[in-house]
C-alpha cells in the first residue's frame, strides 16, 4: 500500500509537478514579444525601453505632466453617462434662443450640459437633417471632443464651448445662413469645436524653445494648431465618431480643407497676415467669391477665439483669471527650465488690467472693428461690450498705478524716518557704516 | 517512519507543488495590464493590438509595407562595420577632386563607401574644424541617416548622396565659400543629406488621397517634406548623432530654421512660388541680404534635388529607370486601391522619353537657367548636359512615335488581310457576323 502511494507520488513529482504549467509558457511568449516590440520599435522609444535611447538626452516637455493633464477614464465615463441621459430631454425654447446670443453665461453649465448645448447647435443649424448625421454619431463625436480637451485652466472644454457658442451667435446675428451655404457653416462650427483639442497649456513659443515633441514633429510651424487639427481628424476618421460619414467624398474633402484652414488660422502669429487680407477684400466683399469667404471664415474663428471680452463682465472676468493662471504657470516653468520667459506671461511683470488694455486696444478692437465693417449690427453686440471692458481695465490700471505710487511714497517716508532714527542710533551704537542709506 | 515521510511528501506535493508560485500570478497581472494597455490605449493602436480597430476601416497606407521597406538591423550593422573600417583610410586626392564635379558617378560606390564620401565632404568644406564636429558623432549621424533611408527604387540613400554631391559640387563650382558664411553652407549640405529621410516611395498626392498616417498628421500640408525634416531632427536631437552639439544655442537655432526652410522647399508644388521669388530678386541679387540668401539656398537644394539629368547619360539613365519603377508602383497601388491615378506615373500613359521631355523643358531648364543667370559658369557644367539629355529623349520619343506608327500600319495591314481572309472564310464556314471588322 505504502509502495503504491509512494509510486503515485513519485510519478506526480517526476512527470507532472516538475513541469511548468502551459499558462506560464504562454505568458512567457507574450512577455518576450512585448519586450522585443518595446525594445526595437523606435516609435516607442519614449517609453524608455528602446535600446538605443539609453544614452539620449531627456528633453523637458509639457507631456511630462501627461497623467494629470489628461482626463481619466472614470471622469469621462461619468460625464458621458450624464450627457447621454440628458441628451434625450428637450431643451427649452428659452435656452435655445439664449444660446444664440453673445451674453450667454457658460459658467452656469457643467460639462455634460455643455455637450447637450453643442448638440442643440448642430440641430438648430439644421446640420443633422442636411448632412444626415446620426444622433449617436454626433454624441460620440462630442464625447471624444470632450475627452480630448485637457484639465488645464484656460484652453479646456469650456473654452472650446465658449468659442463655438460665439461662432454660433455670430452665425445667427449676421444671418449667415442666407449668405453662405451650409457646408461653410458646418466647417465653421466644427472648426470652433475642435480648434484647441489636446492643448497642454503651453503656447507655441514654449513648444519651440523647449524643443518639445510637438515642435519637433511640426518643425516649429504652428505646432499646436497643427496638432489640434490632426487630433480633430483622428476623431473624425473613426467611423463611430465621424459626423461627416454620410457625405460624398468631394464634400468631405472640401470640409477637411476648410477645417484645416480655419484651425490653422487661430495661430496668433498669423494675426496681421489674415487681418490685412481681410482689409484688402473688405471694400468689395463678395459672398459668391470662394477666396473672400475663406478669409471671412478665418476672421470669424479668430474673433470667436478671442471674444471673451465681448461677453458680460461677470462671464469674462473669470476667464481672464484662468488665462493668467495658465500664463503664469508657463512662465514659472520657463524660469525653472532656464528658457526665455514670455514677457506677457511673467507674473512679475503682468497684472490683470495691464494684460488686457494693450491686448484689447491693439489686437482685439482692430479685428472686431473690421468685422463690424462687414456686419454693422455687430457694433452693438460685440464692440460695445469690448469698449466697456477696455474702460474698466484702464480704470483698474490707473487705480493700481495710484496705489503703487502711494505705496512707494509711504515706503519712502518710512525709510526716511528709519534712516533718521538710524543716524541717531549710529552715533550711539554702530560704526559709520550704519549711516549709509539703504539701497533697494 | 515510512508513513511519516510519505505524509510529509504528500503534503508537500498536494498542497504546495500544485500551487503556482505567487510570483507567477504577479507576473500574470503585469502581463494582463500590458495587454490591457496595448489594447485600449489608442496611441498604440498602430501596433495592431488595439481592440477598437477591428471595427474601423483599414486605410491603405504605405506604412503597411513597413517591414520590407525599412532596412533590417543586420543590414545596417553590416554596412556600419564596413563604413567604420573604411573611414580611417585616406581618400585619395583624385577622388576628392572628382567628388567636386557634377560628372561624379554614384553607381561605382556601395553604401559604406558613400558614407565615407559624405564624410569627406564635411571634412573638405572645413565643417569638422569650424564647427568642432567629433568624427564619431559625424559617423553616427551619417549612419543614422543611412539607416533611415528606405529600401525603395528611387528615394533611397543613393539619391540622398546624389543630391548632396550635386550640392557639394555647386558649392565648389560657384565658389560659394567666398560669398556665404560657413553656417549657410553647413545648412545647405546637411539639408541635402536629410531631405528625403524615411521616404516611403509614395508622393504627397498619394498620401493625401489615401489619407495616410502622414497626411493626417500634417493636415495635408507637405506631409512628406515635413516628415523628412522631423526625422532629420529626431536624429540630430540625439546627443550621439548631433553634429551641431558643440554650437551655441543661437547657431543651432539658425541652422534648424535654415534646414527646415530648405527641406520644405523641396515640395515640388511650391516650385513656381520659389522660382518666382528668385526671379524677382535676381536683377539686384545681394549676398549680404539674408532674404536673398534664403531664397538662393532653396533654389540650390531644388536644383540639386532634380539634377540627375545634368549628369552624364550613363549615370542619369539608370536613375530614370528607378524613378519610373517607383512611379509605376504608386500608380499600380492607386489603381488597386481605387484612388485617383497620378497621370505622370501611369505605366499605361508614360514612357521613358515622354516622362522626361516635358519635365526638362518646362520644369528643369527654366529653373537651371535662372541659377545660371546668377552663376554663368554653371551654363557649361549643368545646363549643357541637360540640353543634351533633352535632345536624346526628344529623339527617342520621335523614334518611339515612328515605331508606333509603323506598328499601327502593319497591324492595320494584317487586319485588312485577316478581314479579307475572314470574308472569304465567312462565305464558306461562318454566318454574316464574321464579316464585321474588329473594333479595338
Amino acid at each position: 500500500m505504502c509502495e503504491l502511494r509512494l509510486q503515485s507520488l513519485e510519478k506526480k513529482i517526476l512527470f507532472e509537478a516538475g513541469e511548468t504549467p502551459a499558462v506560464v509558457y504562454e505568458m512567457k511568449k507574450q512577455v518576450d514579444s512585448f519586450r522585443e516590440k518595446l525594445e526595437s520599435v523606435e516609435h516607442l522609444s519614449w517609453l524608455g525601453l528602446f535600446k538605443d535611447l539609453s544614452e539620449g538626452t531627456h528633453k523637458p516637455s509639457p507631456f511630462y505632466h501627461k497623467r494629470a493633464l489628461r482626463k481619466t477614464r472614470e471622469e469621462c465615463e461619468h460625464v458621458r453617462e450624464k450627457f447621454l441621459q440628458m441628451s434625450s430631454l428637450e431643451v427649452s425654447e428659452g435656452v435655445r434662443q439664449y444660446l444664440k446670443t453673445p451674453t450667454f453665461d457658460n459658467w452656469q453649465w457643467e460639462d455634460a450640459e455643455i455637450m447637450v448645448l453643442l448638440q442643440v447647435m448642430y440641430t438648430d443649424l439644421d446640420f443633422i437633417a442636411t448632412f444626415n448625421i446620426e444622433p449617436e454619431v454626433l454624441q460620440q463625436f462630442l464625447f471624444e471632443v470632450y475627452r480630448r480637451y485637457n484639465n488645464i485652466p484656460f484652453h479646456n472644454f469650456k473654452h472650446c464651448f465658449c468659442v463655438t457658442q460665439m461662432m454660433y451667435g455670430l452665425i445667427w446675428l449676421t444671418d449667415l445662413k442666407s449668405k453662405m451655404d451650409s457646408v461653410d457653416l458646418l466647417i465653421m462650427l466644427t472648426s470652433a469645436v475642435c480648434h484647441d483639442l489636446d492643448h497642454t497649456g503651453y503656447n507655441n513659443v514654449y513648444q519651440i524653445n523647449a524643443q518639445t515633441e510637438l515642435a519637433l514633429r511640426y518643425n516649429d510651424i504652428s505646432p499646436l494648431e497643427n496638432h489640434h487639427c490632426a487630433v480633430a481628424f483622428e476623431i473624425l476618421e473613426r467611423t463611430e465618431s465621424n459626423i461627416f460619414r454620410n457625405l460624398s467624398m468631394d464634400q468631405y474633402k472640401r470640409i477637411r480643407e476648410g477645417i484645416i484652414k480655419c484651425i490653422l488660422a487661430t495661430d496668433m502669429t498669423r494675426h496681421n497676415e489674415i487681418l490685412n487680407k481681410f482689409k484688402l477684400i473688405l471694400p468689395a466683399f463678395d459672398f459668391t467669391n470662394k477666396d473672400h469667404r475663406d478669409v471671412l471664415m478665418m476672421i470669424l474663428i479668430k474673433v470667436s477665439d478671442i471674444s471673451n471680452e465681448a461677453r458680460p463682465m461677470e462671464v469674462a472676468e473669470p476667464w481672464l483669471d484662468c488665462l493668467l493662471q495658465e500664463f503664469y504657470n508657463q512662465s514659472d516653468v520657463e524660469k525653472l527650465e532656464g528658457l526665455p520667459v514670455t514677457p506677457f506671461m511673467d507674473r512679475d511683470k503682468v497684472t490683470k488690467p495691464s494684460s488686457q488694455t494693450g491686448f484689447i486696444r491693439f489686437v482685439l478692437l482692430p479685428l472686431f472693428i473690421e468685422l463690424a465693417n462687414l456686419f454693422p449690427c455687430l457694433e452693438h453686440h460685440i464692440i460695445d461690450p469690448v469698449r466697456k471692458a477696455l474702460d474698466y481695465y484702464t480704470e483698474m490700471e490707473k487705480a493700481l498705478e495710484r496705489e503703487k505710487k502711494n505705496w512707494a511714497q509711504s515706503e519712502n517716508a518710512a525709510k526716511s524716518k528709519e534712516a533718521a532714527v538710524g543716524r541717531q542710533d549710529s552715533q550711539t551704537e554702530a560704526g559709520p557704516e550704519a549711516s549709509k542709506p539703504d539701497i533697494q
